[in-house]
């Protein structure tokens, strides 16, 4: 018998790296990890606290299927006092990570054969949830002169009709944010020529300029994806939520029914205290901040000088096509002569990428210090 | 803008009974829950304290896309302790709830268009995670001569081509499992004819006739479905498992990388200890099966005689036609007139269940005994 063609999807490049750091320290070598997209902190002590109580005080069966009204109403005031928005508790979806709200609005909005766009360099999950919901992830080339986000000139560019535009800001692999006009642009193509717009704000919390707008500041019509687990470090919980626009909300509420039943209920009860942690939240984000300014001042010196602008999240692509054109074989090398495990661009890219490499900052501070020494040495 | 078409599915009507329930008791009236489709009992206490040192001892992070490799060697143990059966641990992928292994499975094995058949009545997600991902429910019809299950025959008369076939046993609503001969001549006819098997296992454990059989004893080919949530009482941790053929492994990897990144690391950490807390888990059964058979004696005295056989999991079946054919209206009145909540069996059978309710007995042996004493009344 064979598998589905729907199923043919590329894995993550970057599990090969991660095997391949794994391999190495179990064979006693060391290992700097600026390959992993997670935060590596545990979720903050309130949360953790929350998660004891309710254990001895929960049943911890099945929720509401949009999730705890507590939950939904707490991240209502979040949009509040962060963002000075008014969001509806009604519109607001507790999910399995954003995982489950990619996979929940994507079925919402598209039927098979819908055309969705995105940025390239993109995150690789994007094109490959897409694929495996028999939607066409339509990719449109975006470089520095675009911050690597798409444009309304690079949507009306895009051959064929297209149903929706997937963006993040800031992004995974480059950190790069759409500011308040490049956002309205996109806001505005979209409402003029019918896509659906889907914004991933995961990385909102972690910015280096100032905060991020969310796009439910410009229109309603979004939806919006957001998670536990960067900002808030909760990866493993899989939590996260969505805001839907009003026309998907009952066509979201059946499918969460029927796909996930609920978000894991002990990361529901302890969620709710993680937005009481903005101390031990933010002094992670000044740990970001140096780990970023050590590397833009650093990866320069090593002869990495093209970088993309890290606006927000923990990553730092960079373009190594002075030393290569193959990427992958780079990290290889990298990883076996110095012990720099990073991701190579084609993960992200499959057309530019084999020239790029992305460098995550998202571990210790000493790591980045002596990661930035070992390449100094090696690309010397 | 509108909603995708494969998002129009139907909402479960148990959803509507739990709400006008919870209503009627926020009003302050008491509500006998036999709508309820999970355990009372929360985890075991094994489970608990071993989720309160993950707590303090595990960054929870995310793992690897199958699952810890110690929870999935000992679910490996498992198969051998509990059936007698060799399965490899790499054929084990630990998922987020049996939900997630349906979604993975379903992708990994069928493009859009695919036909699946299933018996009815069947447990509604079926159906609507099939339409969601635009695979085509085949519906057998099924009645009580097979005992509610599909049959070679059935699927032989079914029109048009079939790429796939979904059973479960025990199966929900009626609690009817496929014995040994009935399960091979399933397993022959998808040889022969094809199709992929698809086997639902969540409710092994809570078995009244002796230990079910996995079909893993039969045949390599079938992909298992099963769950923490029944019989270890873990229904809001969300962790389940499924048992993949060596030709779709890679697909589901992949696709898992993709669509969930991991299930719960607080859960996965937890779930390794339930598989010692046997006898409180088999004190819950215990519990099941005096319900099941006080309601098996008392039922046919208020009348309703026409019950399927609960062989296991924890539901009655019951043909109600000799009180009406508005099998929703007849929930309704019995939830406003007794306070006794159970399921319109159209939420498992568009063709008959007007005919029929499912009662579920998962709850308190006291509130079944007084559910039976009210229906007596209400029903003479």
């Amino acid at each position: 018998m064979k598998s589905s063609k729907r199923s043919e999807i590329s894995p993550f490049i970057v599990m090969e790296v991660m095997k391949a750091a794994n391999e190495r320290e179990a064979a006693g070598g060391d290992v700097l990890h600026l390959e992993v997209g997670q935060p590596s902190t545990s979720a903050p002590r309130g949360v953790l606290e929350a998660a004891k109580a309710a254990l001895s005080e929960d049943r911890l069966g099945y929720t509401e299927a949009l999730g705890i009204p507590e939950l939904r109403a707490r991240i209502a005031q979040h949009y509040r006092d962060y963002y000075g928005v008014t969001v509806p508790e009604r519109r607001i979806v507790v999910t399995t990570g954003s995982s489950g709200g990619f996979l929940l609005g994507f079925i919402a909005a598209f039927d098979a054969g819908a055309r969705v766009a995105i940025g390239e360099p993109y995150y690789p999950g994007y094109r490959n949830i897409l694929a495996a919901l028999d939607i066409e992830p339509v990719v449109l080339p975006a470089g520095e002169g675009s911050r690597f986000q798409p444009t309304s000139q690079s949507l009306s560019a895009a051959p064929g009709g297209l149903d929706g535009l997937l963006v993040a800001s800031p992004a995974n692999p480059t950190g790069t944010m759409l500011d308040g006009p490049a956002m309205q642009a996109l806001v505005d193509h979209c409402k003029i020529n019918q896509l659906r717009l889907i914004v991933d704000e995961i990385y909102h919390g972690i910015t280096y300029h100032g905060p991020a707008e969310t796009v439910l500041s410009l229109t309603d019509e979004a939806i919006v994806i957001n998670s536990f687990s960067k900002y808030f470090s909760m990866t493993g919980w899989r939590l996260g939520w969505m805001v839907v626009p009003e026309d998907l909300l009952r066509a979201v509420e059946c499918l969460a029914q029927n796909m996930f039943i609920s978000a894991p209920t002990l990361s529901q009860r302890a969620g709710l205290a993680a937005f009481d942690c903005r101390d031990e939240l933010d002094a992670n984000v000044a740990r970001y901040r140096v780990n970023r300014d050590l590397l833009l001042n650093e990866l320069p010196a090593a002869g990495l000088d093209k970088l993309a602008p890290a606006d927000g999240a923990f990553y730092i692509y960079a373009d190594v096509r002075r030393f290569t054109n193959d990427s992958p074989d780079f990290c290889r090398r990298m990883l076996a002569e110095v012990g720099v495990a990073a991701t190579p661009g084609i993960d992200f890219d499959a057309t530019q990428g084999s020239g790029f490499v992305r460098f995550s900052f998202a571990g210790s501070t000493e790591d980045m210090a002596e990661a930035a020494r070992r390449l100094k040495t090696w690309l010397s």
